[in-house]
Formats: structure tokens, sequence, C-alpha cells
């Protein structure tokens, strides 16, 4: 189904009556759009509220990416403040690691060995939690101060899709301005071979600086009703440039939900889960489900087999949540 | 337990002092009752604010409706904007399944042939999407226009308890203004016998349109905070009208929660479940459960055995929400 | 992690710009604290706004306490309207069995009988709901008048970490001031030996009376929106107070989600949980999960192995409510 963008929705939904005149708590409860004159925006143009992103528009590429070989993983992330898309059409000034918002996708395997770095390149404090790792927190995720640098090692007992996060405080804030990702654990024996795909869920809380350009506002994160709700940092951004896989896949989502708040009820149009695993796979799965609530600050994987040729929203079903941007097209070319 | 009207409530905790004299979150959060004249509304007279029902007040039978016979099923719906009961006291302008909210529910099994046709006597584009069906959304759930009718059929590979909704962009508005119901799909070898119902959470939305008349809320549906949370449409109607079984009886309900956008989290009081199926039954359950949470957009099937009599509330045991309505009673008789 | 306190933790958000500076939804959403001048409050010391508390500060003491021997439980109840603590500078007028929020925990086991006396010392009808009880609510769980007392005996049939509460009408508001708290039953063969510990999270919202003392907020309670989350009664408190294990110990939290409205995403910065039972123990149970959401309403239990020595904080990783008090930390001492 064709997707109108939000302007042209609420010019609709208000000229039908559903939609009340007023439009206050629409006002409050989510930034408006402002859209630059001449109407529709150009991806990767001067945005409409003069933030300019540190890097062009490009949707996220979902896939998994290749395992670390060797059983030996580096990785080294820097903090980064800077601007981001949101939306096609909006920038954001977010906290990161390595300059987006989610940070890169890990993947490691069961006992391999993570040897992490985290340099600073922020002004405040900042820190690396990662759910993959059984370690002291006090000592392994404490914060490495503005042009510091801090490092340590794990090796990830247990597979599954972890969420990572900077864990300074409050953790609240740290998560919500986008210092979020995933990282992705293969179990001893890998799972059966498949379309691989990460997605982390985040909700966005905006408001505006003095100047009226957008930011994040803690005090909507402490009030949960985000203003979007996103994959992958990016609102709607798979209903634009849509996965996709051939008839015949196995399709395996790593499925995090970053939150910071809101539950991620996770379904495709059309479609039903095989598989979802709620705890380490490849045991701890159920089977046949059309829906499934992954929490904030946990991970599941959800497998299917796309058997039938077509186009797939994956979506967020709390639909109040999902609507704000948690949608998604999973693409099976016959 | 003797369950007292919001309005008697309401003045008998502001004596107490339990309710700040303003109440002002209360009013901006709820729609505000205006009750005629003259005390307690009977049933089905009509309405405070003036807006007639389509159809007399009537609970809603909760049974699961017989197997449609011989592997086929043939389903007709009409798209119909009516004005329905949303509590005993209070109608609303919904869109609708053959005009009720929920939509009728449909019993088939793993295998059947479902012949599908909605025909659209709405003023708007509507559309069907069965979350038994593995199919391409596309094609299949599709928009018909006014006035138009649009068919496809498929085979439910899958059993379980199944939202059905209008798919029709926004999804938000058009599950939260009332299309949406329940497909139970019976595995290949159905469950033992029990005595089955159907329980549709839905969450109402609603505001007043420039007469003074209800309606329903776009805005308050992405704000997330409903003022009514309702089984099978109507606010406590289960409370007014028991779901009634005999001592000895095994019960199963099928939960399917519609949302739009709040967690379902089932309980009955004074009874635990034997078993919820958290995927496709008979396999995927857990066993000896007081609550279980289904999430907006799935479906979940919690059987019990009543071998205690009594009279047991099932809730939403989120009570924030679920004090809105999403009561009813099981009455187990000896 | 050093925990600043939320005053200073503004101060710092408000310096580097990530607080808009109105704070305007930051009055609306959370009580604004009144510290004593002369800056921070000695715990158990006179409060800030005058209410005085019916015992002196003290952290709750989680552990699982001894079973009731002899297969026989006798647990008398009083309810009581009596001020506690909700953080340690805090009090508030809450509703409470035996005194406390919440209420004592009991543990017996499956097929012991459970003889219960509520005895009513409050002002308005209060009752007893087990959620261990398999029993007709309608007799079992009536309201004791203020000045009387209301009996009634049980044997679990089911193990599991149950929630038990207030059932009077409303009950939202009977389970929002406190009247809440968690009954242990042990399956027929008990669970392999553990450090045990039970948290029950509970949301507090908070108004004002006319004298501007604090005082539970039922509008709030139906907006959803809590001002405080917290285990055992009182925020933050286990981060001032730790629990403490050994390195090498099996560590086993009964959690227990009174809600009344949001869920308890559970998590252990640093660990993952060995075993996270769903439904009743020892069957019903997922392995290798960082993060399970525990509905409002529900009880699960959480099993890891302390191999690692350290800090570790236990949080909702629903972190618009974690942050607000429903953190604390696990010490595992080498």
């Amino acid at each position: 189904p064709a997707i109108p963008d939000r302007r042209s929705f609420l010019a609709r939904a208000s000229a039908i009556g559903a939609v009340s005149a007023a439009g206050a708590l629409l006002s409050a409860c989510r930034l408006e759009e402002q859209p630059a004159s001449g109407g529709q925006q150009a991806p990767g143009t001067t945005p409409p509220v003069g933030l300019k992103a540190a890097a062009p528009y490009a949707a996220r590429d979902a896939s998994l990416p290749a395992r670390a070989p060797g059983g030996h993983a580096t990785v080294k992330f820097t903090a980064e403040e800077v601007n981001v898309y949101a939306t096609q059409d909006l920038v954001v000034p977010a906290w990161t690691f390595n300059g987006t918002m989610p940070g890169p996708f890990i993947h490691v395997g069961v006992g391999d060995t993570v040897d992490f770095t985290l340099t600073n390149h922020g002004k405040i404090p900042h820190s690396m939690d990662f759910h993959a790792a059984q370690i002291n927190p006090k000592e392994a995720f404490k914060s490495a101060m503005s042009g510091e640098s801090h490092s340590f090692s794990f090796k990830p007992r247990r597979a599954g899709a972890f969420m990572y996060h900077c864990g300074t405080q409050p953790v609240l804030m740290h998560i919500g301005m986008g210092m979020v990702g995933a990282i992705i654990v293969d179990p001893p024996t890998p799972l059966p071979p498949a379309k691989e795909f990460v997605l982390v869920e985040s909700e966005l809380y905006l408001g505006k600086d003095d100047k009226g350009a957008p930011m994040f506002d803690y005090n909507k994160m402490l009030g949960t009703l985000p203003d979007y709700v996103v994959f992958n940092g990016i609102a709607d951004q798979y209903l634009h440039n849509p996965i996709t896989v051939k008839k015949g896949d196995r399709v395996r989502f790593y499925v995090v939900n970053a939150g910071p708040t809101q539950t991620c009820a996770f379904h495709i149009v059309g479609e039903q889960f095989d598989v979802v695993y709620l705890g380490e796979p490849p045991a701890n799965a159920i089977r046949g489900v059309q829906t499934f609530a992954v929490p904030a600050g946990g991970g599941m994987i959800f497998e299917l087999d796309c058997d039938v040729a077509g186009e797939f929203p994956f979506v967020n079903h709390q639909f109040g949540h999902g609507q704000k941007g948690a949608m998604g097209l999973l693409v099976v070319e016959s």
C-alpha cells in the first residue's frame, strides 16, 4: 500500500474530520515539521531548520555484516556528537558511536575475543555497556572523559541479538540521544544459512533549541511519548529503500529494541514468523507467531520463510508508536 | 466485588481526598461523561450527546462461533461507517466491518479456504489485513475505494488467534476507529473440547466534534493514552452481562489485542491459567501463569480449568488501562 | 558507575543544553522535589514537606524470608493508612498492608495451607487478592469494612512469584497507593539452593494536597506516567544499600511487577540471566536472556550465576521509567 507522507496525511485526515481542528495535542506531542518553501525537500540538501548533517543522507544498510574472522574482533569506537538524519527531511544533533545512529553493527561468535576501545571525541563523559558481555561494569563500562580513551576485552558466552549503549548517567539521556547499537553473537554451531538483517528500534524525543533548531529533549524522554520511532535511526527509511530478498529465501531479523522505553511489537504484514528465539538460540524458540514483543533493552531473533513473492511491510504493531516511523518494506522478488 | 460506575467512584474518591480537587489531568485525559439530566440512562435510549446508534444496545456474544463447515469459508464484509455503543451510555461514530466493533469473529482451520470479499460502503478507502494469511499484501490487502469491492482467497497455514484489521494508511487511524476483529484458526488436530470465547481488546481515543458530539480523535491515538480500553467493543460489558460456564468446564479464551498501542496483561482474578499458547498451538505453550502480556497486533490462547465455582473478574492487569473498561466477569456456576 | 542525584543531574543537563530551559513538561510530569534548606537531607530526619513517616528510614531487606514451617502459614495483615518513605527524602501518605509498601513478603509451598486474616485499620474498605490462590474471589477477596476483619484460607496449587494486592474498587487506586506485595510459592521439589531475593516493582503517581504536602494522585494513575518507579517501595534504595552476594553464588530474583500499569523490563548490567521462568517452575523456562518483560500484575523468576565479581546495576531497562528510581546494585564480592 502506498504510504503517504505525514503532511499529506494530516491534510487528508483533517478534510475528513478525523483530526480535531486545533490539533493541540499533536503539536504538543510531535515536533512540527517545517519544510523548506518550495515543497518536498530532496534528501541530502540543506534541511529545513538549518542543521547540516555530518554525512549526506543515505539509507542504512540493514545487512548483518560478516563475522569478525579468526575468532577475534578489534572494535574501535569514537564517541561523536554529530548531526545525523532522523528522517529524510530532518537533521538532529545526536550523540553517537562512530558518527552514526545507531552505531556500527558488530558480529562475533560465542567464545570470540572482543577487544574494544572507546575514544571520546565528545564534550562530556561517555562509556560502553555491551549486553553481550558478562563483566564487571564498574571497571569495563566506566566513562571515558572528553579526549580520553578506555579499553576492555571480553568473550561473549551466550549467543543472541544484544543491545549495546552508552551507560553513563543518566542512561536514559545517552540512550535517547543515539548512543545505541547491536552486537550479534553466533552460537557455537551457527544457525542455518539465511539472509540476515539487523534492526535496531529507537524512539526519538525532540524539541527545539532557542534558535528553533531541533534538539533531543530529555524532558520528553521522561515523558515517554516519542516524536518518532525508527528502525536503524531514520524514520520510514525502508519504505523508501526496501530490504530485498528472493522468493525461497530464509530471512532472519535480529531485532534489538534500544528503546529507551517503548515495546517493539514486531510484525510483518502478510507473513508470519516461523521461529522467534526468546532466549539464546538455537533453543528457547517459539514457532508460528504473528507478532511478538521485544522489550526495551532486549533483543530477539525472528525468522521467516519467504515463499510468497510480494511487498511485506514490517512494523512495530503498537501502532501509536509504529505510525511514527517504525515501518519498513521487505520486498520478496519472484 | 461490586463495580461502581465511574461517576460515583469519582465522587467517592474526591470525598476521601484521593483525587485532586481540580481534576485537570483527568479532564485532559478522558472524555467527560455527560449524562442526560434525570440520572442514569437506560441502555438503548437516546444517548447523552445525541448520536443514535445503528443498532440497540446489546452485549456482544463472546462465544467462539462454529467453524465454517466443509473446509471452506465465504466471508463477505462491508466497510460501514456507523454509530456504535462504546459504553452502555456512550455512542461513537466508528468505522467498522459489518457494522460492529470489533467485526464478526471468524473460525476456520489450517488448510481451509477463506474466500473473502470486502465491499466498501464507507466514504474513504478501506481494506483488510488478515494476520492469519500468508499472502502478498500489496495485492490482497489493497484498498477498496468507496462503493467498490475487492476479493481475495487464502488458506491459513498456522493455527492461532489472529487479529484482522483495515490496513489502509494511516493504519493507526483505521485500527483506532474500530476496523478490527479476530480470526481463529484451529490446528489440524483440534484442541481438546472446551468452552471457547473470543476477546478482542481495543483502546478507544475520543474527542468531540464542533457540536459536542463524541468522535474518535487521531491526535489522541498518537498520544497513546486511551479514554476507554474495552473487550469486544464496549467498556465493562461483561461486568453487566457475564460470561457463564459450569464448574468442571475447561475454558479457552482466544485473546486478540487489537491495540492500537497498549499491551493487554490478561489475568483472571481468583484463577490461574493452566496453559498459555505463545505461538501456534498445541505446541509453544507455557503452563501455570497468573498474567501474560499480549502485544498490540498479537493474539494468544489462554486456558483454565474452572474447578472452583464463583465469580471471577477477567482484566487487563495494566490497571491504568484496565480500569478504563477492560474488565469482565466469568461466572462459574456450581 | 556513580549515580548522581536528580537535582545535580538536571543542573548538569541544563548546563550542557540537553534539557530545555523551561522544563515545563518535567514539571508537569514529576513531582518537584523540595529539599529542606541546608542541602542534602539526612535520611530519617524531618522530610521537606512536613510529613512524618510512621517509621524511620530504612532500606527494605530484599531477602526471601524463610518458608513457613510445617506446611502451614498463618498470615495476619492489617490495612494501615500510614506515611512511608518513597525516596530517601520524600514521605508519602500510603495505603499499606502492615504499614509497609510493599507489604510483607510471604513464602510458602505448593499444597501448604495459608490461613489469612485482614483487619482493616483504615478509613475505607480494603481487601486482599492473592494471585497465588485459586478461590472464589467474590467471597474470599471481599472487602473488610473499616474496623472489621475478614479471613479465608487457601492452598496454593502452583509454584511461582505471585503478586498480591488490595482488590477493592477502584483496584487501580488501591494498587497505586501501595497495597501490594509478593507471595512466593515453592514447587513440590524446591528449586536448587540459591541466594534468593524478592523485588516488587511499583509506580508512584504523586501530586500535592492543598497544604503542599505530597499525596498519591489518582488522576495521574489514570494518566499512566509515573513520578517514580521503585523496587520494594523506595526509589534507588539499592543503589544506596546494595544487595550483596559472594562470587560463585547462584542468585535468584523473584520479580513481581505490581504496576499498576507499566512493564518491568528486568535487566542486570554486566550480566545475563541463565534462566527466566515464564510460568510455573521448574518447567516453563527460557535460558540465556539479557532482558525480559514482566507484565503489570505478573511475576517471573530470574536466575544468574555470579561468577564474576563486581558491581552490577539491576534496572528496569524501559529507561524512561527505570530512570525514575527502578535501579539497584547487586554487589558480587570476590
